[in-house]
């Protein structure tokens, strides 16, 4: 059986959630929101839809104590309008500091013994209070971190080369948020270093890492949060996990920055079952260790 | 080539959007609103999901001349608010007949002559007025009408006696909303009469049509609107046209009563492709007959 | 986690194993056929397709040990040509009787303790003696049945009227196998009773209840064996359990007659959760009887 | 409308129907073989199945007039046990051009405006002669040439590392069949070059290489044949399609030698929207030329 709980029915739990049902990937959900009334709408707007639907799933409500046998706990509570507000992921982060350490205290008393995704922002600061409120190993608690923007960055590159994002690999690295930075020298598209299409004029790179720095907060603009492309990414790394896929996606623990980061790894059964060396020129590597830096920073601020 | 128009991008809309690319039906989707920013930020955040999806879809923003060759067009226009605020589906009336005889004359100037389904509320009186704004004959204009309230009889009955809402069948029929009636004697659990169990003492069925009306509302008076089940049944429509699959939804145009109103319809290629006669006792067929006529009376209003 | 046996890697358990994949309804696929060869050439046609697939999952081969913590079993062995050769799938009796003793043993042995769903023919004895083999409750194993013979049903009388099977319910009741019969009085169409239809000369029931009956024969005729469909049958089964859906599919051990035979059951997580009473004329009531009598006949032969 | 014809319902051709089937990207599904009994059964097989899936099609069988107005016709017919006996697809020639004539001159005469994607083999060989037959324009008519081959290497390289296919990325390009090879130069893991690894005395690519050419003859000397993987390969190409959705795949025409061979190219709804050219090394070039040879000299011999 697929158990998974949510933690957070804001616009991204939400849109996880129905992810989620509508793939089939949760035989069982459990919902927890502070906003009993907000949990019981949309149990009944999900369970009125499964009489159209192929799948369905167990629907619980507001219980930690289901947390005990569940596979997967995400995280996604938030105050988005902070955010909204501020054009910066770290407005949130004095509230959702404070409900990291209630959140992460809940699950621990459940029993919980499964793999921790964490959503809300600052996503890395986040993750790294969660860890020390559950004390679960860094391979089994990570946060979805970098894995979106690295898609923005997929998406906006092929757009300009008329190709599909998946023509395009590479990586974000370092926070989610205003010190992340696109690694062009990891980046490829149709197998050839982008460097190479720079190079030729074809593309201008600082015009791209800026357009892709800025396109959530153009999303947050236009409908006042981002929910479909976190949402999808979150889901993903739920796959790799069931599936035992060991895909690469972040971000996680590094020993070196003592924080959570953007950075890839290798997903699976076991959560992080490694993380993926990036070989760095010295100019990202600084951007990085900046990076980290910030988000530590900003955390003990 | 599967081209979808979506005119509303409120929650339903967004919703409609979603689930149609997630399960890769629509090829090319054409969003409308009002609200310009708003589709452009649904365009960032469904395009950040491509590269972490297995589907992706040509996207359209605020474009009209894009439904001539469209295959489908939804309406989801409207202001959850006033409906939100009052428990009556009527108060949104005013503003979307307004909005109706509008996007009606645009959708006929641009072309089109696929199949339009309608959403928006007062959803009977809606597409009334549609119809008229676009003269499109009544098999390629409905509603979706009572086709979620009768899933939300499919989930209620079930949940009742602990079975899945596919074993129970049925109808609610009438208008989608206040004065729409649970057609008891249509209804069946495992193949048998939901009278056989109301007799036996094993349901009461007055407690039941009311808990069935009041969902809705319960939805909304949670999150604010509905969303979930509603875009899932109409996307279920969507499929049932694309795949030319003859099954039974609703809701059209009862010639006997001269308006559109919940009841049951085969849904094909051609869009309405025969309406099913329901055989109903006389205080139903009074009901429904009554139910017609509040469509009319507010509409008229 | 979904863990998953196929025993049996024929066209059915192939198929069966395929959509399981596609579906991503499986994280962990235990393979096991006599034919080592067999497995291998499976485990490397679905490895190859992982790179193009949205889910993947581990293969295991030809290890019974590895059903300990499987879910749900299902068996598929059989010799279609037997089948194929005499129109009666009673050919494959012999030997097949004799590998549900040696399965249901190494399944015993394995400590295996989920839900065993049986495919192979004939159906209803084939689990008869499975049970036996293995001494699991009677809930926790139980046959595809007649749910084939019911899509069947659907898909004839739904192409009849140009409607889809969806359209259609009711049963076929009785063996998988020649005894089977349409029990034409829980049969309904668009909610009405197909007497109905049948009284205005709209069908003939005999006719239809022939081809029904036939129509797996044309399949095997022209392909020397069925598969797409059954193989759909069984995973929706799957699905049930998974998602604990509490919906009708067939076939379970009757207590009044003593054998496993095709008859509609709430599947749940638990398997068998309930078995629906379905109210029969004296007619169907014998041809039931009838039907099951002929199971235990053939079986004891 | 989506609308795809089949010819060849071998046991590829039927896979490609299930599985388009299964993903609901057929409306219509034209099915044709030589052996109109294979086809009614399949017809049946799964016709019989809709009662139990989310989506249907509209199935019509061995009609080369249906193809009028298809959007893709894929061709999959073939001789496997030519291939099978011999461990060479190139025993399939003789009998498959000969095919491969009187199939085009058919879809010529049709009336078919669509995109041709084939499968049969010799792949490379019978898409030249299709080509000819119909005259099509080398855009709309290609092959999945070593798409497949590339999936294997994916699954390889992926599986020596215990890392997921998509963690590698580079192409087998040539011949679908024995003369081609893995550009080594273009395979990265994790972002990195496969050479690095190679050198670290991580793995064997001499080793892997073999591997990857004669797994798809373990599979055909386990069961027969080959058919997942080919088949979802194929219909990973029908989404890119109709998603127009350019990414890159395989086997077009390259004009330098006068022939189809397998060789990345962006695929999008006018078929090959660009082909991608990839800086080789040396010798793979001329590994290239020599495989471009021997698929001109067989195929004229």
């Amino acid at each position: 059986m697929h158990k998974i709980g949510i933690i957070g029915l804001g616009h991204v739990g939400t849109t996880v959630a129905h992810i989620l049902l509508l793939k089939g990937l949760a035989d069982e959900l459990v919902m927890i929101d502070q906003n009993a009334k907000k949990v019981e709408a949309e149990y009944y707007d999900f369970a009125d839809s499964f009489a159209r639907t192929e799948h369905s799933a167990v629907l619980k409500c507001n219980d930690y104590g289901e947390l005990a046998d569940a596979d997967i706990v995400i995280t996604s509570f938030g105050d988005i309008e902070a955010t909204a507000k501020t054009g910066d992921r770290f407005a949130e982060l004095p509230i959702n500091k404070k409900s990291a350490v209630e959140v992460g205290r809940k699950i621990k008393e459940s029993g919980f013994n499964g793999i921790l995704l964490n959503i809300s922002n600052p996503c890395d600061a986040i993750v790294n209070e969660l860890q020390k409120a559950t004390g679960m190993p860094h391979n089994r608690i990570f946060g979805t971190g970098t894995f979106l923007d690295t898609a923005r960055l997929q998406r906006a590159v092929g757009a300009h080369f008329g190709e599909a994002p998946q023509n395009v690999s590479g990586f974000v690295l370092g926070e989610h948020g205003n010190s992340q930075f696109s690694a062009w020298s990891t980046v490829r598209l149709d197998g050839q270093p982008i460097s190479q299409f720079a190079d030729a004029g074809k593309v201008d790179l600082e015009k791209l890492d800026e357009e892709i720095r800025q396109s959530a907060f153009t999303v947050v603009a236009g409908k006042g949060y981002t929910s479909t492309a976190i949402a999808t990414c979150a889901v993903r790394i739920v796959e790799a996990i069931f599936n035992d896929k060991h895909e690469f996606m972040a971000s996680v623990y590094l020993e070196q920055f003592g924080t959570y980061i953007g950075y890839p790894a290798v997903i699976g059964k076991n959560g992080v079952e490694k993380i993926v060396p990036v070989k760095l020129p010295a100019d990202e590597a600084e951007k990085l260790a900046a990076s980290a830096k910030t988000i530590k920073d900003k955390e003990e601020a």
